[in-house]
């Protein structure tokens, strides 16, 4: 198969979609076409994963690759309070694999993500790379006009809202590290808390978030996979960011993609805002709670620094707050602090009140 | 300065662009947002540009690498007949390359060129990468509603046309393989061809399309100058796209950045047409036969199969050829041959016809 086999076939697959009416070309031209409408403005987000650095090939099995790389952009269109519609794919992969099963595996998880939330691959490019695989995930979504959500726009005296738990992404990353592996069976999509009598696969951990100074407790070898899971396959909150756009519910947003500490940074400096928030009140993961309480590891920090839990951080006037529904989608929310006018961006746990530094993902510092 | 001040400085830069009212917001949030307008289709082109693969670190100067990565993609939207608006930008650098002047000359050359075009920077993502540098291209543009040009819209009796000149950037691609690399003050936009009294740097070349069996006379090396920036500062045909389109020229458009026999098939394929096209007819670049002349390569060949000219390869009811303007930004066309029922696509040489097999670039093929 060459080149453009391999896009005819992304084309037929694509066009199985049939998700939009408004793609008037997709996959196979020198661009795509996508009619506009007025009374709606256009969200575009890209984002860039590059193997070494944003994944290990060897620890990120294609398929989960394929559903993250389209989650991470879903949820940079969730953040606007925005609708995804429509994504476009730039793939480099080194030869040796093309013959391989990767794209296959991997497009199988990126259509099953997309499918699910109704998105058309609507066009991209394929290159060659030397050595690593990189992909740039695209994704256009839309908002009713003037109605998206940015980061800049909160207001002393709104209150903040979390999305889901915190933490968990960041110590699946830890346990990657440590040399755990996600099992097949759990790749697939079982919940690997329910399944059963399943012979579990060698598990090579070191130390650190570990289980190695200990035999390792089926549950713990449960919570282990729930936590690779929430690294690999981070869901992101696209019921949630539609329902906070269309019905004016949130003042400002951003998602958490850096950690906590960084996002909140972020949408304080730009909103020229400050904001109190209570350390009890962050959803610390359950799996993370339960595999740190028995070892050195704070997981409170890793909710406030981890990064990646793609949940969203968003604010919301006191007179809204009401509006607010308790769950969608089955994720709850949670209420963390408020925005104030000062600048300081701080924390208060128990008695004292830290300043929250960003400590969250950089790719450079200098 | 980390990559938060990056993006903070790629901000300032983009909006003192000032091109675009309809950015509502650009660099700096999670997502972009653009107002829609109902009476225009939205055109989405991807790029991408991999080190090593798509171009040599050595010999691709920053500047004109920024040039080049939002070159193509202007191609791309020009070949649609359509008139760019937007661009985003992801890149993935290696560490050593976020303290050189890499990033600061590489948003030179680019920005150059989108203010040229009336092209916004409207966001975008960077990411470090281990070893090379990656560029993920993208540009949005627009059309009257329903006035796209696709490829696959070539009518029997439609004559073939082609911008510009054919085989240049292949010949210099040819000439980096040998060695030679652009000067400095070529890289800068000055004329290779008028600049008078300046030091030659040495050029190393070996063999094939090259110097090193003679003596390299001045002229000469003015023509590998020129030769190297077709292939490393190609010059998206804007002006003919946008005139095509909104005038309803073109009955389908390609840009040649495969080779004119492969992008030549793309086109007859999705159109379920054939074509003829005459050898003597292709417009061959001019340098390319002056050096060519003296050797064993033959031009026609460069310009048949060479690829990366990003000319844009046309089509045009005859009806509609005495309405096509002369020339456009200072570019002429050519008249290379004309649709044909019969499927096959063909080239006359002389008085023998041959079936033009696709000999471009393919990234992959097993």
């Amino acid at each position: 198969m060459n080149e453009f086999d391999f896009i005819d076939r992304l084309r037929q697959r694509a066009n199985s979609q049939k998700h939009s009416a408004r793609v008037l070309t997709g996959i196979g031209d020198d661009s795509s076409i996508i009619a506009q409408r007025a009374d709606r403005d256009l969200i575009v987000t890209t984002d860039l994963l590059v193997e070494g650095v944003d994944f290990l090939r060897g620890a990120s099995p294609a398929r989960l690759l394929g559903h993250k790389a389209l989650a991470v952009s879903l949820s940079d269109i969730a953040a606007m309070g925005s609708r995804p519609f429509w994504s476009f794919l730039s793939i480099g992969m080194p030869r040796d694999e093309w013959t391989t099963n990767f794209k296959d595996e991997f497009f199988e998880g990126y259509f099953a993500l997309a499918d699910r939330f109704g998105v058309t691959l609507a066009g991209g490019d394929v290159s060659e790379t030397k050595e690593s695989i990189v992909i740039d995930s695209i994704v256009l979504g839309e908002v009713k006009s003037g109605a998206a959500v940015n980061r800049s726009t909160a207001r002393a005296g709104d209150q903040i809202y979390v999305t889901g738990h915190l933490g968990g992404a960041a110590a699946g990353l830890k346990l990657i590290g440590n040399g755990a592996r996600v099992r097949q069976e759990s790749e697939r999509g079982s919940s690997p808390t329910v399944r059963e009598g399943v012979g579990t696969e060698p598990l090579a951990i070191a130390n650190g978030l570990s289980l190695s100074d200990q035999s390792t407790s089926r549950s713990d070898d449960d919570s282990i996979q729930t936590l690779l899971l929430r690294q690999l396959r981070p869901s992101p909150r696209v019921g949630w960011g539609i329902i906070l756009g269309e019905e004016h519910l949130a003042t400002a947003m951003i998602d958490i993609s850096d950690g906590l500490s960084s996002d909140l940074n972020h949408l304080c400096r730009e909103s020229n805002v400050g904001s109190l928030i209570e350390s009890s009140s962050i959803p610390l993961d359950d799996e993370v709670k339960r595999l740190c309480g028995r070892r050195a590891l704070d997981p409170l920090a890793l909710a406030l620094h981890g990064g990646e839990d793609f949940e969203l951080l968003f604010t919301v006037a006191p007179e809204n707050v009401s509006r607010l529904p308790k769950r969608v989608d089955g994720v709850a929310i949670s209420h963390i602090g408020a925005i104030t006018e000062a600048p300081e961006v701080r924390i208060r746990e128990q008695n004292r009140i830290w300043d929250l530094k960003p400590q969250g993902f950089e790719h450079f510092r200098d």
